[in-house]
């Protein structure tokens, strides 16, 4: 009799939590921390993309390299890292040809520059499957200054950086949705899609005003989870402080519907964090200088665990998925 | 029109050499060396293996889960190396049920006992292909004690660990060959190829001795010829030197072209070294020690450049196929 099927998390918590290095941190906040040079730690983190199932085959291949950069990317952010560099792994099928190489080959030298950091080495290996692209990124942080998923407190205020749900409705535009919108609105929300924009300025200048802090990478109500869930607390999110940007609040206007993408819809790469209310000030101030938008959304609660939206009347949303899921 | 079709290492050196850190060292060495807390350099490395190309699909997943390690540790023991942890991804079908995976950590956790090493992080994702398995492992020398490829100057001596060829026998046993073998002969091999033994203990106490090395993974003439390359020099190879085992022997017995596989059949996964003659004393005492064999199986020369296989009479034997290249 086959065993009931586990989901990506329940997975990772029997097989692999187990194998876990103390520097891994209980595999809780994605990323080891390891000794570094004087004063500082290393900040590691591995991400893999699979064509047809985070890519669609008709992405231009720059942008797939950069989208595979920027998702590990946006990991260090969420630690205050600086990144330094990375390995990467392609397994390529026959039809890659050289003109396909080329362009994926620009993308990663285009975001190099943007990001300071160069290729440390890597693997190239022929798969008969699809393009499956695999980055381990390594980032440096002041020892002790990179902020955990686990610091988040009953009283602290919720925030994220950004807007919600753009990456996620770039990819129903892609998939022929949203008939709605305008080609602009489209554009802008396609190009967040395959264009994350890891906040590093940002996800820096918050260590020592973030109580806690992680990328949204699987969606807002998912990874608030793993964070309330790293620390042993609740969330109450209000749906109407979601920052929006014009494109997907003229999709929503036309399909209320769309909430859920951006509540759970995936694709995000804005920081959530935690601070105490204290820290307002500061973090308008922070804002202002990184030109990154930050909106509170909600605040931690005691209990209960896990995360509650409310709309305008204080009532709970369900949320029909709770985020991107591998299995 | 199309391009010419290049291999794996012509488009390494067009597109990804470009893009190289310093600390990458060119992707010459096929590791970045970066620095690591006092004294001590980290050494970063990756490598993918994919179901159907690197393994065969019915090979045991806890033996599958070790050579996806070992192949990385590999690359650290030619380094100097002592690990210290990995970063894994997996990219795997709908088809890999919870026992396939029970019994892939299993092999982690017992490799992990066996070298001292524990997951550092990883990522799971879903793949319509095969299973395509990645590490990153990281291990840590003594700064400036990494043996590079760079490093061989003419009059050095050629060393190899272990015996070549075994890897590249046992793959030709479990697709139906080597029918003059017996049983215990071909499990031998059949091991070999499943279960490559990186020569950790050997290539840290080689620090000092060897003028340059390198783990031998594409076969012995191919990676010579990476490590001639990389110093500027050519070599000679005595083919009634290379190392067999009893099984290996036995086969060539029965089926003399098979001296190809030994010559550039790859999975070897032994180290490669050149040292001053002066040295010999030396690496028989190390080889005593670790109980690990160290055979001199040729000289370095000025010129020509490039790899020379020699028969018993001093006549140049030709290679066949210069090792396993994936394009």
């Amino acid at each position: 009799m086959a065993a009931p099927k586990l989901d990506e998390f329940e997975r990772i918590a029997r097989f692999f939590a187990p194998l876990a290095a103390p520097e891994a941190l209980g595999l809780l906040d994605d990323v080891a921390l390891i000794e570094g040079p004087p004063g500082r730690q290393y900040v590691l983190k591995t991400d893999a993309i699979v064509e047809g199932v985070h890519f669609l085959p008709e992405d231009p291949a720059d942008q797939v390299a950069q989208k595979l950069l920027r998702v590990n990317l946006s990991d260090l952010a969420g630690k205050s890292a600086t990144p330094l560099g990375y390995l990467l792994t392609t397994a390529l099928p026959r039809t890659c040809d050289e003109a396909w190489l080329e362009r994926f080959a620009a993308g990663l030298a285009r975001d190099q520059a943007e990001f300071g950091i160069a290729l440390l080495g890597g693997d190239t290996v022929a798969t008969p499957g699809p393009v499956t692209l695999s980055v381990a990124a390594i980032g440096t942080v002041r020892a002790g200054a990179a902020v955990l998923r686990s610091g988040a407190a009953p009283g602290d205020d919720v925030f994220v950086s950004g807007s919600l749900g753009d990456g996620a409705l770039g990819l129903k535009a892609l998939q022929g949705g949203l008939p709605a919108l305008s080609e602009t609105e489209r554009a802008h929300l396609v190009d967040r899609y395959r264009l994350p924009r890891p906040r590093l300025a940002l996800g820096q200048r918050l260590s020592g005003f973030a109580s806690a802090m992680m990328d949204i990478s699987d969606g807002l109500v998912a990874d608030l989870g793993h964070l309330c869930s790293a620390s042993g607390v609740g969330a109450e999110v209000e749906a109407a402080r979601l920052p929006l940007s014009a494109a997907a609040a003229a999709a929503l206007g036309a399909a209320p519907e769309l909430m859920s993408a951006v509540l759970a819809g995936g694709d995000d790469y804005e920081l959530l964090f935690t601070a105490q209310p204290i820290a307002a000030p500061a973090l308008a101030r922070l804002a202002a200088e990184t030109g990154v938008a930050v909106t509170r959304i909600g605040s931690i609660v005691r209990e209960p665990l896990g995360v509650q939206v409310l709309d305008g009347r204080g009532h709970r949303i369900t949320i029909p998925v709770g985020g991107y899921r591998h299995f």
